[in-house]
């Protein structure tokens, strides 16, 4: 059962909080995009804003040589109990393409019970449930249960390229003893579910030229090779007649599901109408052989192409035999592949795949590895109960698909990493018409609050205060 | 031999020319830009000049709803010699990349013996030396042996979309018994050559849509389709392990070679290493199995994916599951295959080959039936023996890989088609770098004034004049 105090508390205080959302989520902080660099400035002082009038101390941007990170702290609960760090992000996504959202992505709106905008839940709206936690709890018993830092960074949908550098600057800063990132999501509303495990990513990027110059389709069509049609091969050659990724030696390290874990997983609802609905409406689903949907974005390593590109894309026609293509590829990795042994897969793949003579250049770049919290470590129990308390029912312990800095937190600051995150699967994030629902909001203010004071109760002390 | 008279008027003229060549040259007629529509009409004006300076008459502009063609006449050989309608064009093709030029694609210079510019080859040079080949013979004889018609299109580059409309237009202006098309190419300056057939063209722009929105590749990779992948799937579906195309159909019409081009076919020489390298150095030569290279791209119906495009094309990497992507194909056609059966086969293929549910979008355009001159035709002969007095030796006949209006012509006007055409494999024509050799510019020229004094002792008449 959640906080009454702090229901109270929170039921005053709807109109405020909504109104720092919108005007939070109204700045542009695109942080891929150097045109919007003041933006990501002036949200990532808004941010120290919030902190500041939540009650928070030592409130300060961290420099990067990319976009700043804003930090705010209160140290008072003493040295036995635990210190909590609580980590998301201010930065967004591009919103292209502008076309495709149905209101502006800067001009945030509520229907249907649904925050949105560019930003909504990915990840403003889940920094400021967190940082409106503490204020709730400062407000109501003038005190928090454990001593708080917030690590709000400012680099997230850019690759994080400073992050870890960030980390070990600042490692006394930010020292802790439980990491709670919050920035990820839940099955559905009425079945709570907390990540404990994030797949790592690593990108690359394979350019062929098979000429000097782009040709004269009717002079040279029939003879020369043509690079956009060498680079739809070696797209379709990525993946094997049984979906499988034909990197060598990719699933080597992929490591079993424990017993717990698999029986999580077997108890998850999953219908396939619905998600693919979600989907935003896919005629079919795919992928690997022998894998459930739900072990395919978790459990499974992934490699999809995010990008390709060869010849003539204008208007028209132009009559070439194109010389050049290129295509980016994210892959995702699972416990315990190593982004730097996949690295060397990357490579022998396109040695063995790209015919001799083509001239290859291959980037591979932002390599997370896959991240994996011990489901027996009494913060795990924590936040088990914090979930159950606000949802009324224990979470499932579910694989987030996706990736972030959380693997660098937790080998950086040494400490477990928590995953309490309140998005659904049709919040269309990184796409156009970002949502937030807004119960999952508050019950998200609720978590995080519920979630100090079973975490002050855990014993584990003594990192950050 | 050629005319003695005419060669000594021309070395008294080549500043002359060479300077209104780089007048012209420096006009950037791009007719498909619309940036570029005044300098379209500019060029046209420009030619109309040329053709007034000449000694034609009746010289005008010929609008359309794109970019007006230029016209003129000299009908005073009388009604028993033939009436001779030369085509060419004065539009060119865009200069992108426009940063592999090695010299401004719009400042004409002579560079080791060739004249480098957007336009050189393709086709200004190729008209220019048929209008002083008229001027020379006005200006050293006082009269033409034949009655001569010129047009000039101003959309060739931009696929000739109103051009049979121009025909049917001006029927009676443009009547001719015989049309000389100033645009194709030669194997060698020392292998004169001249084209009897060009391939026609069908090109096609095929777009997939495999969600309603680009999705975030960690939540939904690994089960959602993904079209990015899907068209590099559809790209590498288009030709099988044979590199056949596999249109439904596709070579059911592709006639025989006759015996006496079979011949000239195996006469030509041919080296490896130097078509490699007049294709820009490509590493390697592909193409339909139990073809060789020069009949792949002459006597061979052929696929090309002329662009590719899907998903994040940007700057670093974007984490989607691309929802929309496709490509562009242009198809060459040879006799006697039918752009209506061949687009039928297209749409079958499309659908046989698409995943059912996937949204398709299909655009197919631009098509050109194959052209072919009866090789037996007397005006046939009036061109071997121009081409030989100038090269010093009869041309081998060949078929050009690539597509124009020529078709058109040789239909509407209800007349055979020759190509004299100096241009060389490697011209670099569509591509950065562009270049006319001088010394087949010149030939050109005296080839040109050759052939209307054998076209005069044809005795076809009765046209045009």
């Amino acid at each position: 059962m959640a906080d009454l105090a702090l229901s109270g508390w929170l039921d005053a205080q709807r109109d405020r909080i909504t109104a720092s959302l919108f005007d939070w989520l109204r700045i542009p902080s695109v942080s891929a995009d150097p045109d919007h660099a003041g933006d990501v400035r002036a949200s990532a002082e808004f941010c120290a804003g919030l902190l500041r009038d939540a009650g928070l101390e030592h409130v300060q941007l961290l420099e990067t040589p990319g976009h700043p990170a804003v930090y705010g702290d209160w140290l008072h609960a003493g040295p036995d109990a635990p210190t909590v760090l609580v980590y998301g992000h201010h930065d967004v996504q591009p919103v292209d393409p502008l076309d495709e959202w149905t209101s502006p992505p800067w001009t945030p709106v509520i229907v249907d019970g649904e925050c949105r905008a560019r930003g909504a839940i990915d990840d403003k709206g889940q920094v400021l449930y967190q940082i409106e936690a503490a204020r709730g709890l400062l407000e109501t018993t003038g005190t928090l249960p454990v001593n708080l830092k917030l690590l709000i960074e400012g680099e997230e949908e850019h690759g994080s390229v400073y992050f870890e550098d960030l980390l070990h600057q600042h490692l006394d800063l930010l020292a802790a003893d439980v990491v709670v990132v919050s920035d990820t999501g839940m099955l559905a509303e009425d079945v709570p579910s907390a990540t404990v495990s994030m797949r790592g990513v690593l990108g690359f990027e394979l350019k062929v030229r098979t000429a000097s110059i782009d040709l004269h389709s009717g002079s040279w069509g029939g003879t020369v090779p043509n690079a956009a049609r060498l680079i739809g091969e070696l797209a379709a050659a990525l993946h094997d007649e049984h979906h499988r990724v034909t990197i060598p030696g990719f699933y080597d390290r992929v490591a079993p599901l424990s017993p717990e874990e698999q029986a999580s997983l077997d108890a998850q609802p999953w219908d396939e109408d619905a998600y693919r609905a979600q989907a935003g409406g896919v005629p079919y689903l795919e992928g690997e052989e022998g894998y459930r949907p739900i072990e395919r974005t978790g459990v499974r390593p992934t490699a999809e192409i995010v990008g390709i590109s060869g010849g003539y894309t204008g208007p028209g026609i132009k009559t070439i035999v194109p010389a050049t293509a290129g295509m980016k590829i994210a892959l995702r990795l699972v416990p315990d592949q190593q982004p730097d042994e996949i690295e060397t897969g990357v490579r022998r793949w396109v040695d063995e795949t790209v015919p001799e003579g083509v001239e290859v250049s291959l980037e591979i770049g932002g390599g997370v590895a896959p991240a994996r919290t011990p489901i027996d470590h009494p913060a795990v129990g924590a936040l088990r109960d914090a979930i159950a308390a606000v949802w009324g029912a224990p979470p499932l312990w579910t694989r987030e698909g996706g990736s972030g800095p959380e693997e660098a937190l937790g080998r950086v600051i040494d400490a477990p990493v928590l995953f309490l995150g309140v998005g659904l699967p049709g919040d269309r994030i990184h796409a156009p018409n970002e949502r937030m629902v807004l119960t999952q909001f508050w019950r998200g203010l609720l978590a995080a609050a519920e979630l100090h004071l079973r975490l002050a109760k855990t014993g584990a002390a003594g990192a950050g205060a």
